[in-house]
């Protein structure tokens, strides 16, 4: 490793606000110092950045209920790296931590925005933004903690080959459900079935009528829908929710956020089939973290977990990596290796 | 009390179909001979017959996930009255029933429709249809077991004056809730304010943007929506909804159950706020209904809950009580006085 001193931090800015999915013009690669850390603080000297679609919104000028990011700051990432030098009581030089540090290169933190730190962990290290990252502890909180998903029941996954949807699809497995995704194309088709395991898969975009293709996959209807896209998906598999059905919304990278649109109205259907449908941030929800964890990271060593990786290399990849995980144009988990 | 056997049974059979809300040539009354009991059965003298909003559904074509009830046959109806006589083991003469026996003046029951059997009761039998019935139990159930309504929080009831939502307002104020009503008319709204106890209500027929004035009564938001119509109503409070908020939908009066429509797209709102809208049925939601019971009879018995009640009196007015309930044209919980 470098010095710090010598190096260039080079990160991604945002020029623009994203509108839409269309990132021309949205994200600028900048060459900064590596900044100092001061006080309280320590420097991350980071390793890999997660690409995620969340990035639609951390990127657009209304952000939901956050500010949004001024023009020109560093983009929001999750990312892992190892502590370069530190003046934190709390964090030591070569202690590995995983946080929302930016889509940059280095970064300094107080320790506020640390969401995990681990120490001879026997895992590789961008599992912390897979498996053993937001998009596992995304994957369990959701099918465990908000669907509730139980032995023998019939579960159905959307953007089911995306990175979270794989990992929720193998969870519901593991828990002793059977499992139907949903992807677009035949080579996210074919990951369902003969990499992420599940019990049949539907390509949406060949499917004329896919609440009719759903259910010749699963006659017996569906207990539990785990959402990443919304709208016409969310459409298709309404109809086929059995009584007492539950829908966790993950993700809603198939609605416009600044122009939702209408749908079909769905509240008679809820009532007459009870069913729950239940919204949730991973970052936000209120569970027994820790021994998720624990479960997550026990079937990732026993072989249990498969996750494809998308390793982009080097920081100036993350326009065209978001580009593509926007567009549904990636295969598995996207991340930017830097500071190799 | 007269012989069954120099009686008749007075009873409103559908004659068409019910298609919205228009009750022209839907019901007929008829005049049948009083049935017999036989081994394992027993005859009810129908006290009074309950007229309820789910007649909407009872009397259609298409029931949701029930069959049809045949033209010709007796209107489903839950009604409260007396064994008369009996050849059922468990039921004596004298036993108070309540249950699913339909509208008329005598029933014969094997016991299955039956939904509670009290002896010696303080309260008026009346109450069984009302504060201590069906009703209480779907606001209690919805507010505690669906809505999961705490002290300090505030809650917002559609229908607030109908039987359910009157009730349901004045559970949520006894739970310590802050409580807004939202009612049709001016004598509704005057109702929820000054009986029902709600610390504010809105008249939406008389409201130009009803989002607007929710948030002049609520600016804090709301953290529990008591949702008893849907449509219109249901689109003007979601933008309101607190995060971590609880929707839990009762009834869609507001909602053309054969051409639902479309309406706004929920979906994004209900991740972004991790909001929870869950649907739920009275008879079929599972919980521990005694104790409920057991704490609707006591607020009953100390005073704290009250509702109107809208009696009309023999089965003949059945078809003028159910078109008024059906359009929202009475006040307070209706019900048929039989047999008197």
């Amino acid at each position: 490793m470098s010095s710090p001193t010598v190096e260039r931090n080079r990160r991604v800015v945002l020029r623009n606000y994203l509108a839409g999915r269309n990132t021309n013009g949205v994200f600028d690669v900048v060459d900064d110092a590596v900044p100092t850390a001061n006080t309280g603080e320590f420097l991350i000297r980071i390793a890999a950045v997660s690409v995620d679609p969340a990035m639609r919104t951390w990127a657009s000028q209304n952000p939901g209920r956050y500010e949004p990011v001024p023009l020109g700051s560093v983009l929001p990432a999750i990312a892992v790296g190892t502590v370069a030098s530190s003046e934190h009581p709390d964090f030591a030089p070569g202690d590995c931590v995983v946080g929302r540090f930016g889509a940059q290169e280095w970064a300094v933190s107080d320790g506020s925005n640390v969401v995990r730190r681990f120490h001879n962990s026997p895992d590789p290290i961008t599992l912390a933004l897979g498996t053993l990252g937001h998009i596992g502890m995304t994957a369990i909180i959701g099918m465990v903690e908000v669907a509730h998903a139980q032995a023998g029941e019939t579960v159905v996954v959307s953007s089911a080959a995306g990175a979270v949807g794989a990992v929720a699809g193998q969870v519901a497995k593991l828990l002793g459900c059977r499992t139907i995704g949903i992807a677009g194309g035949p080579k996210k088709v074919s990951l369902c079935r003969d990499v992420y395991g599940y019990d049949a898969a539907i390509d949406y975009q060949a499917s004329a009528d896919l609440t009719a293709d759903l259910m010749l996959g699963a006659p017996e209807g569906f207990d539990v829908f785990f959402d990443n896209v919304g709208g016409r998906i969310f459409d298709a598999v309404m109809p086929l929710m059995n009584p007492m059905g539950r829908v966790a919304i993950c993700g809603t990278i198939g609605v416009d956020s600044a122009a939702p649109g209408n749908g079909p109205r769905w509240e008679r259907r809820i009532l007459e089939r009870q069913l729950t449908i239940r919204g949730f941030l991973e970052s936000r929800f209120d569970c027994d973290r820790d021994s998720l964890f624990a479960q997550l990271t026990q079937w990732q060593r026993d072989g249990l977990i498969t996750l494809h990786e998308d390793v982009r290399n080097g920081i100036e990849s993350a326009p065209e990596a978001i580009d593509s995980v926007l567009n549904g144009n990636n295969f598995g988990k996207c991340l930017i290796s830097v500071n190799q």
